[in-house]
């Protein structure tokens, strides 16, 4: 998508295409960060850019577990937390760590397209479990997903592509659906919640702490998105010191994190985002995003989820094959992601962190875009 | 050996310890580093710290692919490069995208232990190699180790523990033998070149070019050592142009550097090495470190090989299990590692990338522990 786009801009210029292809967040980071940035980038001290314990430098991680204890509602220290290459590095860790060849993950459905991957770096698979129609995510169907082979679930909320946060009674359905399993199976799964837009939440929505509702749960986050750093690869993964052998647990991640090659979180950025602890872009900036754009759908005539978090629009195809739409929308000069990429085909994702003047130049190809094709069907 | 260097240190006071035990260069970067590091934190164009090609920075990598070009003896362009989380990180990628689970991967032993880690991640198994005397690699010990399942070698040269720099002989007598593998089983094997001391080496001595001695080779490495960085994880992965489907090959490690989770390589220190090609910190120093070291041996009587690049020494134990040696030298607070977890018994490891003070101290507890121990058996 990053090449395709590069490649349109080249042909009919920058200022032409409207690309909502990509999470890449637009905003710069907070002020603050670049203050932290150029003081810890101008201490010199010997082994100051060194190795660290592959879990990282104690004292980041008890910054880290001090904040996350007070978002996950439970006593975080710096033992249960390990900082990883963003939450790509944090998941893949994870599933290194606590499956097995043969094993199944369980996601809800559309879900992020690299899960399917990280499972299978590992060999295990990824099972996809049908959402509810409003893009929660359904406990009884996972009730029915899950077998002996299930050694994890990962959710994801704020959600990418929907836009969804999970209610804290769907999140403790969830739990209670994995706690009879365990009496079942005899086998814990393990929940783990991804959660790199847990900040970037609308109307003043709180993220439920998935923590406090399950003990075999594991944190995945970053800070590419709250800080607009995803190039950076900073973000940490943090165990419930709830769960059965905690501490064997955190080992194991420790070992995987260095074993995969990561070794450690790259060292400058550990120290940034330890002093930056709660700091985020200004979520406004993207809910006026998000309001300009619903502005522009409902006047088109597109029917959507409408975000209470992230940066993403999730926007109903009026055909049953989006890819008609995206293509239409291509010709237009207006890039959006095909719904069947995240296993949610009928529909199709607009980014929306870029520039106001993208979302303002957009508005009459989604219109044209919307009249050629009639009703909903 | 992290922690454990670090307990001890608690314990006795830190200017009491020794420390051999960890490769974490004490040097501070070169000079134009800090410049350099200064100059590109001090950007805030919108996106900078955001995502880029997961390959890397364009112009990044047309930087290394041109210096890389002259050490390599070969043509690269910025298509042949991928920038990655250290050389671990590019070690990873290279093994998930070459390797299919029961292949083989064959090393010369004594080797880096992270090797046989590496491979397991993907379900491939590391076979080792013996080496010759000298601890040379042996080709014809090569030949006799492949078989159909050999997917790759790794070399590693300058050598981590022995401090060996393998001759040009030895490298095209290897390719010869993979040659003639691939005419037997009708599969190419990749030879993945681990050179991350590749600027650390002594008495001008070059380190011969792989890629000009066998075209399916990668060069996998890092600016760890040479820029005195290993906390910061920049490194990366280059593909000989000369390959079969190199292009395929590129596509395909690029795809597994996003899917492993790094994404891409932390794009702050991608753009501060693209400026840094060549640098170096003073070799002189270590060489000096280790001519230090190389008296206290001498003087002591230990035999040991003599490094002709990285910052180890490798000490030849006067009894048969090193581990006695190494924990008599832990009662005098000398902290070095035994050869077995390197696949090396009977010999161990003394990283000198420390303080001068370091190795002075340490003159009287080596003497002592020889004497502890009789002839060489």
């Amino acid at each position: 998508m990053f090449e395709e786009g590069a490649k349109l801009k080249i042909l009919h210029g920058v200022d032409k295409v409207c690309d909502f292809s990509i999470g890449n967040p637009d905003m710069i980071p907070p002020q603050e960060f670049q203050r932290v940035l150029m003081e810890e980038a101008g201490r010199t001290e010997p082994r100051i850019h060194g190795y660290m314990p592959n879990a990282g430098f104690p004292h980041v991680r008890e910054a880290v577990a001090a904040f996350a204890s007070d978002e996950q509602k439970v006593d975080l220290t710096s033992q249960h937390v390990l900082m990883t290459c963003g939450a790509g590095g944090a998941l893949n860790v994870a599933l290194r760590a606590i499956t097995n060849p043969g094993d199944e993950v369980l996601a809800s459905a559309p879900c992020f397209v690299e899960y399917g991957f990280y499972c299978g770096n590992y060999g295990a698979l990824l099972k996809l479990v049908p959402s509810t129609d409003n893009f929660d995510l359904d406990p009884k169907a996972f009730a029915e997903a899950i077998t002996e082979k299930t050694a994890a679930v990962i959710i994801n909320s704020p959600h990418n592509p929907t836009g969804r946060v999970y209610p804290e009674e769907t999140l403790a359905e969830l739990a209670q659906v994995l706690e009879a399993a365990r009496k079942r199976t005899g086998r814990r799964i393990y929940l783990i919640s991804d959660e790199p837009y847990r900040k970037i939440v609308y109307n003043g929505l709180k993220v439920p702490p998935v923590m406090a509702l399950y003990r075999h749960s594991l944190v995945a986050t970053s800070y590419s998105k709250d800080l607009s750093l995803p190039g950076e690869r900073i973000g940490y993964l943090a165990v419930n010191p709830a769960a059965d052998d905690s501490e064997k647990l955190i080992g194991a991640l420790t070992l995987c994190n260095r074993i995969l090659g990561y070794v450690n979180a790259p060292g400058l950025m550990q120290r940034i985002v330890a002093r930056l602890q709660g700091a985020s872009v200004d979520v406004g900036i993207y809910q006026a995003k998000r309001d300009n754009l619903k502005r522009i759908f409902d006047d088109a005539g597109f029917e959507y989820a409408e975000p209470q978090g992230t940066f993403y629009f999730w926007l109903k195809s009026p055909v049953a094959d989006e890819r008609e739409v995206v293509d239409a929308l291509k010709k237009e000069l207006i890039l959006t992601v095909p719904g069947r990429g995240f296993a949610g085909p009928g529909w199709f994702r607009v980014s929306y962190c870029v520039d106001d003047a993208v979302i303002k130049r957009s508005a009459e190809g989604f219109r044209k875009v919307r009249k050629l094709f009639g009703e909903y069907c």
